[in-house]
């Protein structure tokens, strides 16, 4: 299967606590010695060094299952869809010289020459950090063996940006917190958890905006605290987050299964009859959908499909698709299309 | 088939204009001389009437088409029923000694011991005041013949209300009006129809509350014009209006047929989906719907249904159906109920 139909592994939608924790991610960042950060790097530095990956990965049997993707080598569209799918950032998709490591099962990828020469992330379906650590710690392990890297004995892991120093290692966890935001206890919730360390962001939506009440908290600092402590850290908020959404789920359907019932009845029902659907209102209706879904009030909608309908809802996943440059106007044609063909076919 | 599941007439939506004039009503009151109005009548004097009323029709072949339901015989749901199907007012539906002449397609209608004693009234579908006025004048002559009425020579028929007295006759067209709604234009056009002697409201909702955009144009006076001049000016009126609506639909169509598809089509979704509909809502939904179903942007929608369900969905007609006392929120379960079978079946 090509890239471009692959989608992340989290979105089979299988992992602990998926209905509430849509994925777990594990990020490392590592910087080689004696190499310019990619952003000072020459062109030929940045080249030398995906020759690099690429000769040790083809020479590890235990790097076989990632694949090599050079963006020079790719249209600026099928970049798009990696950002989309959220394997690489928006600026690493502009560099000529980037590259990413893909797994064939979506899990693991590399991002090569982003702001940082290596970026080994592990994305998981629930809550399953010690595991994505874990999955990404090997491939570090295999990747780094044989190169030397940026590391001070006093600072751990050398990085292009001051946040990362130290273990290198960024942990998040997706949250989706509809019942929270409806009963009104979502924003207080929010608050408490930058007091111990963590950012909470919208994970879809440009800027600060939020789309379709889903969250993404990852810790702030990477210094002075080990992997582990880390991880530990926002499992335990997450945790604590996952009882609270569960509680408010609890009220809402104390309150009238019926409520719950029409809010997502309704959220199909347009989804599967609009002609015209913006990414927000999308997402928005999708939200309300997968909380009927999540408490069994709606029969025969998988959450694989609510993940998948999550990322190829986005403008480039949708050209792609339909083999259309599409203006933004059209993208919400097409976008209700997909939705109509996606639920009423549920495929 | 029982007047029960009998639909009036206009449902079938077959008649001209219909995509724009849903019904055309001609209502002809009438007293009998030296018999008080119904109001200031005793209980045997009514009966005598109804008596009297139902002689005449069993005697005469030219009514044997007409059902007579005295309102003692049937419970107060079925009362409320007719009242739903505007064969009835509420007020007549309470009154004991009251009944209706009702015809077996249910175009003409009799009511008996209303505010008069006498209220003939023909309802057809589409723009057909001419036609819905000479079956009223029919069933007028074949029923007063015997009967000697309240008539004067300088007045007319005088009749419980002084705005009936003259002709008796109220004509009134029943309008489908959204997209002069959404273009902004309804309420200046509503405004000059009250400067040439017209009365419009709403014909579903309490009060002066418009729901689904369903306009009634009547006559206020029935005195000093004769009975062509009174139908010539609304069938005239309502001319113009079909022409601006129609104006107003073009609009629409050129600012993007996508748009009223993409109304239509999540009325159509929310409408087939909801858990809970308010009638004010299904109304207002069934209205975006049927704009796209007479622009020919939804398929398999017939406006027969469209009409049907402008009456089922009302309280009485649910109850009845399910079989249930049901309380006001209950009824908004059972209307979604209903409006979900009736769409999805399309039945």
């Amino acid at each position: 299967m090509s890239f471009l139909q692959l989608q992340p592994q989290w979105v089979i939608g299988d992992g602990p606590y998926s209905d509430i924790v849509l994925s777990s991610r594990v990020r490392l960042a590592r910087n080689v010695m004696e190499v310019p950060f990619p952003r000072q790097a020459t062109v030929e530095q940045l080249r030398q060094l995906v020759k690099e990956v690429e000769e040790i990965k083809n020479e590890n049997k235990k790097l076989t299952h990632l694949k090599l993707l050079k963006f020079a080598d790719l249209p600026l569209l099928e970049r798009k869809i990696l950002v989309e799918k959220h394997l690489i950032s928006f600026q690493h998709g502009q560099n000529e010289e980037g590259a990413l490591l893909l797994e064939d099962n979506g899990a693991v990828s590399v991002m090569i020459n982003e702001e940082d020469h290596l970026r080994i992330q592990c994305i998981l379906s629930g809550l399953q950090l010690e595991e994505a650590l874990e999955q990404a710690d090997k491939v570090d392990d295999a990747l780094t063996f044989q190169l030397k890297l940026a590391y001070d004995d006093d600072f751990g892991y050398l990085t292009c940006c001051p946040t990362n120093v130290g273990t290198g290692l960024r942990a998040s966890v997706m949250l989706h917190l509809p019942a929270l935001k409806i009963i009104g206890r979502l924003e207080p919730i929010l608050r408490s958890i930058t007091k111990v360390g963590l950012t909470v962001r919208g994970t879809y939506g440009e800027g600060s905006q939020v789309y379709g009440n889903i969250f993404q908290i990852s810790n702030q600092v990477t210094l002075g605290r080990n992997e582990q402590e880390i991880v530990d850290n926002i499992q335990r908020v997450t945790m604590q987050i996952v009882e609270h959404e569960k509680n408010a789920r609890d009220i809402l359907l104390k309150n009238g299964k019926i409520k719950l019932k029409d809010l997502a009845g309704r959220a199909y029902g347009i989804l599967s009859n609009a002609s015209l659907l913006s990414i927000e209102e999308a997402m928005r209706l999708l939200s309300d959908l997968r909380l009927g879904v999540d408490n069994n009030l709606l029969e025969d909608i998988q959450n694989k499909l609510l993940n998948d309908l999550l990322i190829s809802i986005h403008p480039a996943h949708l050209s792609k698709l339909y083999d259309k440059d599409l203006a933004e106007g059209e993208q919400d044609i097409y976008r209700a299309i997909l939705l109509r063909e996606k639920l009423r076919g549920r495929n």
